[in-house]
């Protein structure tokens, strides 16, 4: 892709502009924009001029654009994120049901943890997960999931990037988390009391694909109260299994007798059983 | 931005690479992204080895890619999509769990009707939405409310696209059409009883922000079995005034006595009352 004198690539200037925008400032100016990115002034009236045309950035108010809603329609054809959560959102509404509080399901993107889908109540605890919004792994129950059941290599990464606990309740040395994963791994599931705020315990277990390779993490944040956790991991345990039973069902190929019914919309749409069936017949 | 020889400009180039992926394509191989973007071999090569650099495109099985998490992730820093969904997701959920069969909320984005969220069940009628796919406004019930209640101009822009009913349901003229807007004006909702398919029936109300401003449709699709729409249809209004009051709070000042906790954070965040005030003390 064409380059920019100091060597930049358009695709590079234009995701400057894009990541310029985050949950706490969902609105910029021209001068804010160009701050945050670091892009000269003129770069940035002519990016966001053609990200305008094409309906990437909206105008608002006072002078200040917005992500566009075209943005979000694009990411939401991402199989391993909005498709993820579309599959997996009847489970979390059901486990919601009982749990109350906080539940949440989420990916591994680099060292961090990406919040798919969050489904909360007004009394739930103090919970620092935003859809969208990205934990480091170290401070997360989900967190301590991808490394105790992903890829091998992950904890070195993790320690490398040095251990910065945000309260006195979470891993303050390299000692601290590697025993926290294999803590997690002896019980099958994580628990994280106080890591994130004293108020609030961290739950998550694995959710697993085909061939048993870990692609997210169903976690709870519920009080942190000193109970036994047993009972909402055994719920955790048996709502991430029965997402991955959906998840392989949804992968089958569509001749397969447990295959879900939608045929190549099943990676990306979640409906009633006829709704799919029409869906799939309307895109052949 | 830079511009090929043909006079496409590189942002003009990736997003035809983007758009080749649909819901009913989710992976494609550089073969069909070429044919279905019809952007030479060569550019497809080195557009997709770029975005698979900055993690919009993955890797994905046989040969194929698939649009990446951080496209997602960028996609949900959009106020008017991700956040709309955000604060109206719980009375959402609420309004489900009385309706059940399909609730949705949508945005307009051109001539089409854009689902932003949609909750059905397993024994719900046939439905066409897609969460992130497009209806066109002349055959949809939250289409009809965008007609009525949103921006002048809008019918005769869907009237000049020319009238194509799904089914002998819906209108075949643009009388027919405006007819049916007229009734949806008349009666504060709209109803298409067949529109989209035989067994079912859409219902939609406004969503309004700030001076009254339609920002969204919150429908319902249930059986068309003849009976009178009209409970469903206040619980719908009812629910969409919840929708729009939460809205203004979000976007009122935050030191307002009515404005939401979370700060800047309310456009594209809800979660419960503790975690917002938590969350903007940590974004300050």
């Amino acid at each position: 892709m064409s380059r920019a004198s100091n060597g930049t690539s358009a695709l590079t200037r234009v995701l400057a502009v894009l990541d310029a925008f985050g949950a706490d400032q969902p609105f910029l100016t021209l001068t804010q924009i160009h701050r945050r990115s670091g892009i000269p002034v003129s770069s940035v009236h002519r990016i966001v001029a053609e990200l305008v045309d094409h309906g990437l950035l909206e105008p608002a108010a006072g002078r200040t654009y917005r992500l566009g809603n075209r943005l979000w329609e694009i990411g939401s054809k991402t199989p391993g994120a909005l498709g993820l959560r579309e599959i997996a959102e009847p489970y979390l509404r059901r486990l919601h049901d009982v749990i109350g509080q906080h539940v949440q399901l989420s990916v591994r993107i680099d060292t961090d943890v990406l919040i798919l889908e969050r489904i909360s109540a007004p009394d739930a605890v103090i919970n620092g997960s935003i859809v969208g919004g990205r934990i480091p792994i170290q401070h997360s129950s989900s967190g301590l999931v991808f490394l105790a059941f992903g890829e091998p290599g992950l904890l070195d990464a993790v320690i490398a990037q040095g251990i910065r606990p945000l309260t006195t309740a979470g891993p303050a040395t390299a000692d601290a988390l590697r025993a926290a994963v294999d803590a997690t791994l002896a019980r099958g599931y994580a628990v994280t009391d106080g890591w994130i705020h004293p108020a609030s315990r961290g739950l998550a277990v694995p959710v697993r694909g085909s061939e048993d390779v870990v692609v997210g993490a169903l976690g709870a944040v519920i009080p942190n109260d000193g109970r036994p956790a047993h009972r909402t991991a055994e719920l955790l345990r048996e709502t991430a299994h029965r997402i991955g039973d959906a998840l392989l069902r949804a992968y089958l190929p569509a001749s397969h007798p447990r295959a879900l019914p939608g045929g190549n919309l099943r990676a990306l749409v979640s409906s009633s059983p006829d709704s799919m069936r029409f869906l799939e017949r309307r895109t052949r």
